[in-house]
């Protein structure tokens, strides 16, 4: 049967998160909703390539799905578009291999999180920032930021609740933009993540910026591996899935590394 | 009696526009309405810079009141914005001379209207954005609109139910931003702006970025003094009143001249 990868955009706002909850509408069940009426199939299943939770936003994410009826491209895109509700669009869709799995092919995430320092609070930005009304120390948490880049145990960084069986990821990147002005964003790039992994180690960076900690406290924290050990959880808000890479196949993997496309951040 | 000076930023969406109308909430009677729980009195009448409408936003719209309660400052921004629902708030707040009137001693006001060339409709753009699904000539729409920076007669601009005496402005800059990627900004900046002029102009010289129309015919539709000529109004969600520019009185005005701080933008 074919498989169909889909690119989605969604602002998260009232949404429970990506998966499918009892308690309010997901972005997988509105997505299988959307899916089931345009296909006239009783029952669609739909993949992704991470749970993002409650208010996390997503320009890139992907999700996947069998049908036996392929349409043309367009119909997944306009055609879906028409059905979904406004807060939810497919950016692209493509036929993809059989075996395509947008968690486990994945061969890497770029994240966004957005920050406003504003004084006082913003309606335009309160879907989409955090709002500190604070200044921030950038080249502060520039420099302690370094420290994350490269393969490490992200145990101080992973929720209570995190189901990945080990905590060792590879960062490749970790960005501060916004020298100035009024909104500060953190581009993180990395194999895979942990849950709650950026929202924490913003939380974390952030202690940096506002100076309550010195910039050499963030590598103490990761070298820790203990969560107590970090800053509170960033607010979901801030946080955008902007893009999943992939390879022609699943990616190589190590004996016993199970850290590339394994987990999600929340 | 004290006159006080409020710096309000708006997501304009879900209002009927800044005044106060009978089918639905404006972002008048909404401040009214805070006010008079804040200060406890029976009726407070705000004022503003101009008129938007509903659907357009604001960064830096100015509104003013009379009270007999001078509170600190501090109860005008952090105590009415813990009464103003999430989607206003006041941004700053001053005492200002009895004589102050945010329309008539306004000695210009900037715009800025954002589009989005997404190919997609986009989630996260849709309530900021004139989404147009096609790519512009950015650099044709930045020539063409040189023709309407200075003094003119823009009556092909305003719409048919302004209510201006006449149509006589003067547009210090249009700035169009964004020469490649997936948004662009025009920042409209004026002494004063007639009904819907920052929404027929942006419509008209979208038309020459769409290469529907060439570059001199922006020239032409304003020398028509014609409404029928120009483009179709842009839509509201594009438009934000970023700024309104005082100085230390009204600003002067030559015989006649009733153009400086008389006209709304809606």
């Amino acid at each position: 049967m074919p498989r169909l990868k889909l690119t989605l955009e969604y602002e998260g706002t009232r949404y429970v998160g990506w998966q499918v909850q009892p308690n309010g509408p997901s972005i997988q069940s509105t997505l299988q909703d959307a899916l089931q009426k345009l296909l006239g199939e009783p029952r669609v299943f739909v993949a992704s390539a991470g749970r993002t939770d409650a208010g996390v936003h997503a320009t890139g994410q992907v999700a996947c799905f069998d049908t036996a009826r392929v349409l043309p491209m367009k119909a997944y895109t306009m055609g879906l578009n028409s059905i979904l509700p406004p807060d939810i669009a497919v950016v692209a869709a493509e036929e993809v291999a059989a075996e395509f799995d947008p968690r486990r092919w994945s061969r890497g995430k770029r994240y966004r999180y957005r920050v406003s320092n504003r004084r006082t609070r913003s309606p335009l930005l309160r879907t989409t920032h955090w709002e500190l009304f604070a200044p921030l120390d950038v080249e502060a948490m520039r420099r302690a930021s370094q420290a994350l880049i490269g393969r490490h145990d992200f145990s101080a960084f992973r929720a209570a609740d995190c189901q990945a069986k080990h905590a060792v990821r590879e960062l490749r990147q970790v960005r501060v933009e916004g020298a100035s002005g009024d909104t500060v964003a953190f581009v993180v790039e990395g194999t895979a993540f942990l849950k709650h992994m950026v929202r924490n180690l913003v939380g974390t960076l952030v202690e940096v910026g506002k100076g309550r900690r010195p910039e050499a406290w963030v590598a103490q924290v990761l070298a820790s591996r203990d969560r107590k050990q970090a800053g509170a959880t960033a607010p979901p808000q801030g946080l955008v899935m902007e893009e999943v890479f992939y390879g022609d196949g699943p990616p190589p993997r190590p004996a016993g590394d199970t850290a590339v496309g394994e987990e999600d951040e929340g």
